[in-house]
């Protein structure tokens, strides 16, 4: 028998990031690559769910890592891989799945062409990785993007951590969500009620509410996320006609200043 | 008997962060909650060990801000506390050491006096709180920060964040860090191997290393850190003896032009 209905409910692929790296922790450089990556992901329709900002640790990396792997799709690390002392991830990750570390003969042989000579033993470093990783040739078919598992183990310093993330992004695609966001008059208190009230009856749609006290107008803005275009007509419809009274109008959302 | 040395080691109190919210997640709003807290921390000394990103989900806020609490001296959380569906904060800590909701009665008078009359039930999910929170009245005297254990529980929208931070700022001082930067000439690689001989001699000073590829010329930044003036001076010499014929002029580190 068929089923009472047609809707196929899409489950996105699910990832988290992994900053690792005192240097963000202490405030010496700014996190660039989170911001980057929530973008494209957004854009590529995978469900980011968690980011975690930790040190250069190798039992950290470990425990955090594969934790992560065990619970999303994806992951991305982001930092710790080179040559120096403070670059932990390869080791980190390989204590987490209780394998070796050892050099990849491929990436040997692109860093003996690299540096024109055989690679030092710090070079060698660059090499290196948890046995079983596997390298990724994406649009740079120079070099490619170390893989183990479902981690993807990306340099921390940012063009370099576009450069590659880009090179093999087409490999992440899910289905993009679609949105819209609702300007709401007021404070959240008064309206909060009616707005539970709406999300109760619209579960299939991720409604958020939140407050811009800096703007001009105080206002909520409320968003409404789905893959499933009617749902979030609907949903959208919803909240609309339940708070009337309270939208703003075209030149007012325009006119707003937000800091 | 008086031990061999006279040198006292100052452990700085350690924090973390926990920033609560599918909007950062899903790059409807972008995070600047960590960001301005990471720079607060610093200039405080405090040690930032950890930031979190996670969703609006009770389940994973009480397992999240509860090992937080157990591991570091402070924990910021931010965002999830208002009167809508999706604030779900005082929920999930409460959740996290298995205790009941309330509200604070003095919270509750605030309020009454804010909105001129009896709270409605959505204006007292303002006033709710994990059962043993208290109060802090810093600068701002007219509304406290909740606090539960060691747990500050802050606001999501960011001018709200900061104005209830700097209002008891004061309280989380610890003693801060000094810290030198060495610009370095070159690939990491060539000399990992003498800069880790160097962390080997100073283990009281962390000494990072970062390579900047996107700069006018390729060079690596060693940022050396300890609250021991005296470590860090020999320590900081130590780099530049060994590295002496790497060193970047002062003319060409003005003229760097960094992304």
């Amino acid at each position: 028998m068929k089923p009472a209905t047609d809707t196929v409910a899409v489950m996105a692929p699910t990832a988290s990031i992994a900053i690792i790296g005192n240097e963000i922790l202490s405030g010496k450089f700014v996190d660039q690559n989170s911001p980057f990556l929530i973008g494209e992901l957004r854009d590529l329709g995978v469900d980011l769910c968690r980011i975690v900002v930790l040190p250069d640790d190798t039992a950290d990396i470990a425990i955090t890592v594969s934790t992560m792997s065990a619970a999303f799709d994806y992951v991305f690390t982001s930092g710790g891989v080179g040559p120096t002392h403070d670059d932990l991830t390869m080791e980190g990750i390989a204590r987490g799945f209780d394998v070796g570390l050892a050099p990849i003969p491929e990436l040997t042989q692109l860093l003996t062409k690299h540096f024109g000579q055989e690679p030092s033993a710090a070079q060698l470093r660059l090499a290196t990785a948890p046995q079983g990783a596997t390298l990724v040739y994406g649009s740079d078919r120079r070099w490619p993007v170390t893989q183990f598992r479902n981690i993807t183990i990306l340099p921390g310093v940012p063009p370099l951590f576009r450069k590659m993330f880009l090179s093999i992004r087409e490999t992440f695609r899910g289905q993009p969500k679609l949105s819209t966001r609702i300007y709401i008059r007021g404070d959240e208190s008064e309206f909060a009620d009616a707005l539970a009230e709406v999300v109760r009856d619209h579960r299939d749609v991720d409604i958020g509410s939140y407050p811009r006290f800096e703007a001009s107008v105080h206002h909520v803005i409320v968003c409404l996320e789905s893959r499933d275009p009617n749902a979030l007509e609907s949903a959208t419809a919803a909240v609309r006609s339940t708070l009337e009274d309270r939208l703003l109008s075209t030149s007012e959302i325009e006119n707003l200043t937000e800091s």
